[in-house]
C-alpha cells in the first residue's frame, strides 16, 4: 500500500485504476467543483516557447562570495554563463531526441510543484515527443533507493493547478556522502537519464548544484537543473525574483488576516497575534503587512540589526496599544514572523545556555539549576511566562535542542504584553483593556491551490528546466524574468547555481551555500513598509484582500514584494 | 472618536468625508482589487420583488412547546399567522408612504449583515421613496441609549457585499428589565419609527419578539422583524431553513481545511486536530466535514446523545489511528466541534464540581483540594493533561465559571491521544508513529467576504424586513424559502416568531427562548456523513474546497447541509 493514489471513490471492486506503467490514476470524479475547474486551466506561455529558440550565452559567472573557494569545489562547473533563450528561426535543440528525464520534489511544500512538473511534461510533448519523464518518490530518497515512477498524461492530468505535492510526495533527505553520490550516480545509469530537475529551496538547489558538479566529473550524461521553490521566499536572486509558492501562501494568510482585522474592528475587543509561517527570513510577514495593513508587523531581520531584546519588541507593541487605547481602540492586529525567537540575540544567548546546561544536568523542582544560567540570561528566562520556560526546557529534538518553532511566540508575547500594560496602568501611562487572541497561519497555506501567478510560473519554470535540459545545460537554475509584464512577455533562461553560492566553514571544511535572501532593510518593499507604518499603527488602514480568485479581473495579480522589488510599483 | 469610519488614507487634511448626516463616509480608494470589485455586484432579487406583491397569510400560529405559556408571555402576538409574499397586480402596501426604519445588528458577526441593511435600504428606495434608514450602534445598547446614525447610498456603498458589521457595529446587551424596555420605546418614539429590524442569532430575535409584544401592548406604532443570523447555523426552522453567515464561514474554515488535508497527505507524517467555532451545535463540525471529507469528524449531538465519556471519544479517534498505521498511514486530518466539551456529561459534571469547591477554597499546591471532587470526577480530573488541568483552574470568567470556549480542546485530545497509543505500543497494538497538530479556526470565517449564496440570501432577507415592514407586519422573522433553487425562485415571507418559541424555566419564572436547532441524528446530513465516514476513515478521500469563487461556474454553490435538508441531495 503506498500513500500516493489512494483516494477512496477511484476504488472500485478491481481496485484502483492504474496507468499503462503501474502508477494509480487519481479519480477525479469526487473533485470539488473548484479542483474540477482548475484541471482545465492551462496557464499561458512565455512568448519564446510560441516558437523556435535558441540559446544566448551571457558572461563568465562567479559566485555570491569566496569565488576562489567555489571554484575549488566546483571544479568543472565554475564560471559557466549563464544563459536565455531567445526567440530564432532555427531550434536550437534537436526536436528528434528522445530523452528521459527524472523529477524530484525536496523539502517543504510550495503551491505550484505540480504545475513544474506538468511544465516538464508538456515540454517534453512538444519539442521532444518519445521523451520519458520519471518521478522520484518521496524526495531525494527516491533518487538514491530509485523509487520511481513514470509519468503520463492520464497520471498527471488529476494534478494541473492543483495544492500539494503529492504527486511524488516530497523528503528532507540530502545527498550528501560519498555513497550516496554513489547510489544517485547508479539510479541515474539505471534509468539511462539525460537529465534530472531539482525543485527546492536553497539547501536543494546547493545539493542539484553538487549532483551536476558529480555528474559532470564522473564523465555522466545526466544533466542537472533546478528549480527555486520555498513559501518563505528566501531563495532569490538578481536573475530568480520570486521562489514559487510565495504568491500563494502569502495570499492565503493575507485573506484570513483581513478577516480577522475586520473581526478585530467589528468587534472591538481584542488583539490579535498572528505568527506566521517563514522561519529564517521575515518576507512573508512582511507581505502580509503590506498586503493588510496591520497595526503592527514585526519584521526579525529590523529586530536582528538593531540588536533589539525582547523587552524592546515587547514595548514597542505595548506602545502602540497605549496609543490606541488613548484613542479609544482597544483592539488591534499584529503579525509576527515564526523565526523571531532567531532574530533575538538574547534570546539566542539563552538558548545556548539552555541546551548546554541540560544536556548535563536535569531541572530540580527548587530550580536551583537556574543558578548555572550567567546572570543576564537568567534574568531573562525568569521574565519568560511560566509556559514559555516549559517550552524551553521540555521541548527538545532528537539532538537535544530546543525547538525554536515548536514555541508559540505569539502567546509569549500577549502574556509579556499583559505583564507590561499591568505595569503602566498602576503607573497610570496606561487606562485601557488588552484582551490577546493568538492565532498561527502555516500549514493552511503550504498545500493551497496555486493561484494564477504561481500556476504560471511554475508552467513557465517547468517548460524552462525541460528546454535547458533539451539544449544540453546544467548546473543552472531555471530562472523567469520581468515577472511584473504579462505573462507573454516574461523572460526564460538558467543561471549558474555556483553564482548563488558563498562558502561556509563546518566541520573545518568548506561547505558550498546558496545564502538565504534575508528582508533587505535598504529594499523597496521594507522602505514602502516604513513609510506606511505609523499609520497603520494608530488608524484603522485595514486591508481585506478577500479569497484567491481564479478568475475576474484581480486573478492575474502578483504581490508587493515582487513589484516593489522588480520596480513596477513606487516607494 | 469613533470605532467606525476611520479607514485611514481617507483622512485628507480637512478630516474624513462625513454625508450631510454627519457620518463619516468610508474611503474606498484604499479597498483591495476584491473588495473593489464586490462593491459592484448586485445580488439578483427573487421574483416577487420583480412586480407588485400582496401578502398571503397562513393559518393561526402556535409554538414550538408549551404553547399555554407561550400565550400568556405573548398575549398580543401569539397566534398570528405568518405571511407569504406573493405576485399581485395591485401593490399590498401604499408607495407613497415615507417610512422610518431602523436595523441593528445584534451578538457575534456572521457574513452578509451588511447584505441585509443593504437589502432594507434598496427596498426602500425602490417601494418607499423618502423613508429614513436609521443604523442603531453598537448593538442592542445603541437601541437604549438612542446611538444611531442616519444610512444613505454614500455611507452604505462601501459596505456592500463586504465582510464585517462594521457598518454599525454589533453588540451583546440584550433589552431585558422594563427601565430598558422603556428605554427602547423612548427611543422609537424620539425617532418615530415605524419599523425596527433586529438582525440576530436565537436570544436576539426571541428579543425582538418580546419588543415586538411591549410595543404593541404600549399601543406604539413600531413593528418588528428580525433576521436569522449565526455562523453556528443553529437558528433555523421549518420556514428558516438557514441562517445567514454558515455558508461562508464553513466554505472559509473548509478551504483551510482542505489546504492542510493536501498538507498531512503530502507530508505522510502529522495528524492535524482541527477545533472549529460553533459552540452550541455541531452544524459547522458537518458541513465541513462533508465539504472535506475528514478522516475522523466529532459531532457533538452524537456523543452526547451515547453519553459518551472523555475516554470513549479519545478511543474511538486512536482507533482510527491504529488502523491507518496499519496501512502504513501516520498522517490524518481529525474535526472537532468547539463545543465538546459541553456534550460529554462526565466533563458537565467535573466542571459544576469543580466551580462548587473553587468557589469556596484555593487548590492548595499539594492538591489536597482534590479531595473534595467526587471519585469519577478525580479519576476524569487526574486523567487529563496538565496543561487542561490548568486551564480548568485557571480560565475563569467573571462569574467564577470555567471558560470552556478557551480550552484547548484539540490540544487536550492530542495529548490524551499520545498516551493512549503509548499504552497500545506496550501492548503491542500500535506499531505506528504519531505527532498532533492543532488548529483552531473560529474568527478567519465570522468576517469573511460573504459568499455569493450569503450575500443574495441576506439582501433577500432585508428586502423581506422591508416589505413586512411596509406592509404593516410585526413579530415575524423574514424566511426565505426554496433556496437550492436559482435566486429568482425563492420564496419570500416572514414566520411568527412565537412559532419558533418554547419556554424554559428561569428563576422561577418562565422565560421564552428560541430553542438552538441541534444536529439532528436523524437528519440528512449526518445520515449522510454517517454513511461515508467509515470510508473516509481509512481511506484518503480528502476534498479540497480551494478558496470561494466569486464568479465562474462554481460561484453560486451553496453547502451540503443546506442541499440534504431540503432534498436537493440524496442521502
Amino acid at each position: 500500500m503506498t500513500i500516493m493514489g489512494t483516494v477512496a471513490n477511484g476504488a472500485e471492486a478491481g481496485g484502483p485504476k492504474k496507468t499503462a506503467e503501474g502508477a494509480v490514476v487519481r479519480d477525479i470524479s469526487s473533485y470539488s467543483p473548484v479542483q474540477g475547474s482548475r484541471l482545465e486551466h492551462k496557464p499561458p506561455l512565455p512568448s519564446v516557447f510560441h516558437s523556435n529558440f535558441r540559446i544566448s550565452h551571457g558572461p563568465p559567472s562567479s559566485a555570491a562570495g569566496n569565488a576562489a573557494e567555489i571554484e575549488k569545489l566546483f571544479p568543472c562547473l565554475f564560471g559557466q554563463p549563464s544563459v536565455q533563450l531567445r526567440p530564432s528561426e532555427r531550434a536550437a535543440y534537436n526536436a528528434d531526441q528522445k530523452l528521459k528525464i527524472g523529477v524530484v520534489l525536496s523539502g517543504g511544500q510550495a503551491p505550484g510543484g505540480h504545475n513544474v512538473i506538468a511544465g516538464i511534461f508538456d515540454y517534453l510533448q512538444e519539442h521532444a515527443e518519445g521523451s520519458i519523464l520519471y518521478g522520484f518518490r518521496g524526495g531525494p530518497a527516491g533518487i538514491m533507493r530509485n523509487k520511481v515512477l513514470v509519468i503520463t498524461e492520464e497520471f498527471l492530468f488529476p494534478f494541473r493547478n492543483q495544492g500539494g505535492f503529492d504527486i511524488i510526495c516530497s523528503g528532507r533527505d540530502k545527498i550528501e556522502t560519498p555513497e550516496q553520490f554513489l547510489q544517485a550516480e547508479q539510479t541515474v545509469k539505471t534509468l539511462d537519464l539525460d537529465g534530472l530537475v531539482v525543485i527546492g529551496g536553497d539547501d536543494s538547489n546547493t545539493n542539484a548544484a553538487l549532483l551536476a558538479e558529480y555528474f559532470r566529473s564522473r564523465n555522466l550524461k545526466t544533466h542537472v537543473i533546478g528549480c527555486p521553490k520555498t513559501i518563505d521566499g528566501d531563495l532569490k536572486s538578481s536573475h530568480v525574483p520570486i521562489s514559487f509558492g510565495f504568491d500563494t501562501a502569502c495570499k492565503i494568510y493575507s485573506e484570513m488576516i483581513g478577516n480577522i482585522m475586520v473581526d478585530a474592528r467589528s468587534t472591538g475587543k481584542y488583539y490579535h497575534f498572528v505568527r506566521l509561517m517563514g522561519r529564517a527570513a521575515s518576507h512573508i510577514t512582511l507581505e502580509c503587512a503590506l498586503q493588510t495593513h496591520p497595526n503592527v508587523a514585526v519584521i526579525g531581520e529590523e529586530v536582528n540589526a538593531h540588536k533589539q531584546t525582547l523587552r524592546q519588541v515587547t514595548n514597542t507593541i505595548a506602545d502602540v496599544v497605549c496609543k490606541r487605547a488613548a484613542m479609544g481602540k482597544h483592539y488591534g492586529v499584529i503579525l509576527i514572523p515564526e523565526g523571531l525567537i532567531d532574530f533575538i540575540p538574547e534570546i539566542q544567548h539563552l538558548i545556548a545556555e539552555l541546551n548546554e546546561i541540560l544536556a548535563t544536568s536535569v531541572c530540580d523542582e527548587a530550580g536551583h539549576w537556574k543558578e548555572k544560567l550567567a546572570p543576564p540570561c537568567r534574568a531573562l528566562f525568569v521574565s519568560l511566562p511560566h509556559n514559555i520556560q516549559e517550552e524551553l526546557l521540555l521541548e527538545r529534538d532528537p539532538h537535544g535542542n530546543v525547538q525554536v518553532a515548536r514555541i508559540e511566540t505569539e502567546k509569549m508575547l500577549i502574556s509579556m504584553i499583559e505583564t507590561e500594560l499591568l505595569a503602566r496602568k498602576h503607573e497610570e501611562t496606561f487606562a485601557g483593556t488588552f484582551k490577546g487572541q493568538a492565532h498561527f497561519f502555516g500549514y493552511e497555506g503550504r498545500c493551497g491551490m496555486p493561484t494564477n501567478f504561481d500556476a504560471t510560473y511554475c508552467y513557465a519554470l517547468g517548460f524552462a528546466a525541460g528546454s535547458l535540459l533539451h539544449t544540453g545545460q546544467t548546473g543552472l537554475i531555471a530562472s523567469i524574468g520581468n515577472l511584473t509584464a504579462p505573462s507573454t512577455d516574461w523572460t526564460v533562461g538558467g543561471t549558474a547555481l555556483t553564482e548563488l553560492m558563498d562558502v561556509e566553514r563546518r566541520k573545518g571544511k568548506f561547505k558550498p551555500v546558496i545564502k538565504k535572501a534575508m528582508v533587505e532593510l535598504d529594499g523597496a518593499p521594507f522602505k514602502k513598509f516604513v513609510s506606511l507604518r505609523d499609520q497603520w499603527a494608530v488608524e484603522d488602514s485595514y486591508l481585506c484582500p478577500g479569497p484567491i480568485q481564479f478568475s475576474g479581473p484581480t486573478a492575474n495579480d502578483t504581490n508587493y514584494t515582487l513589484k516593489l522589488e522588480l520596480g513596477a510599483l513606487d516607494v
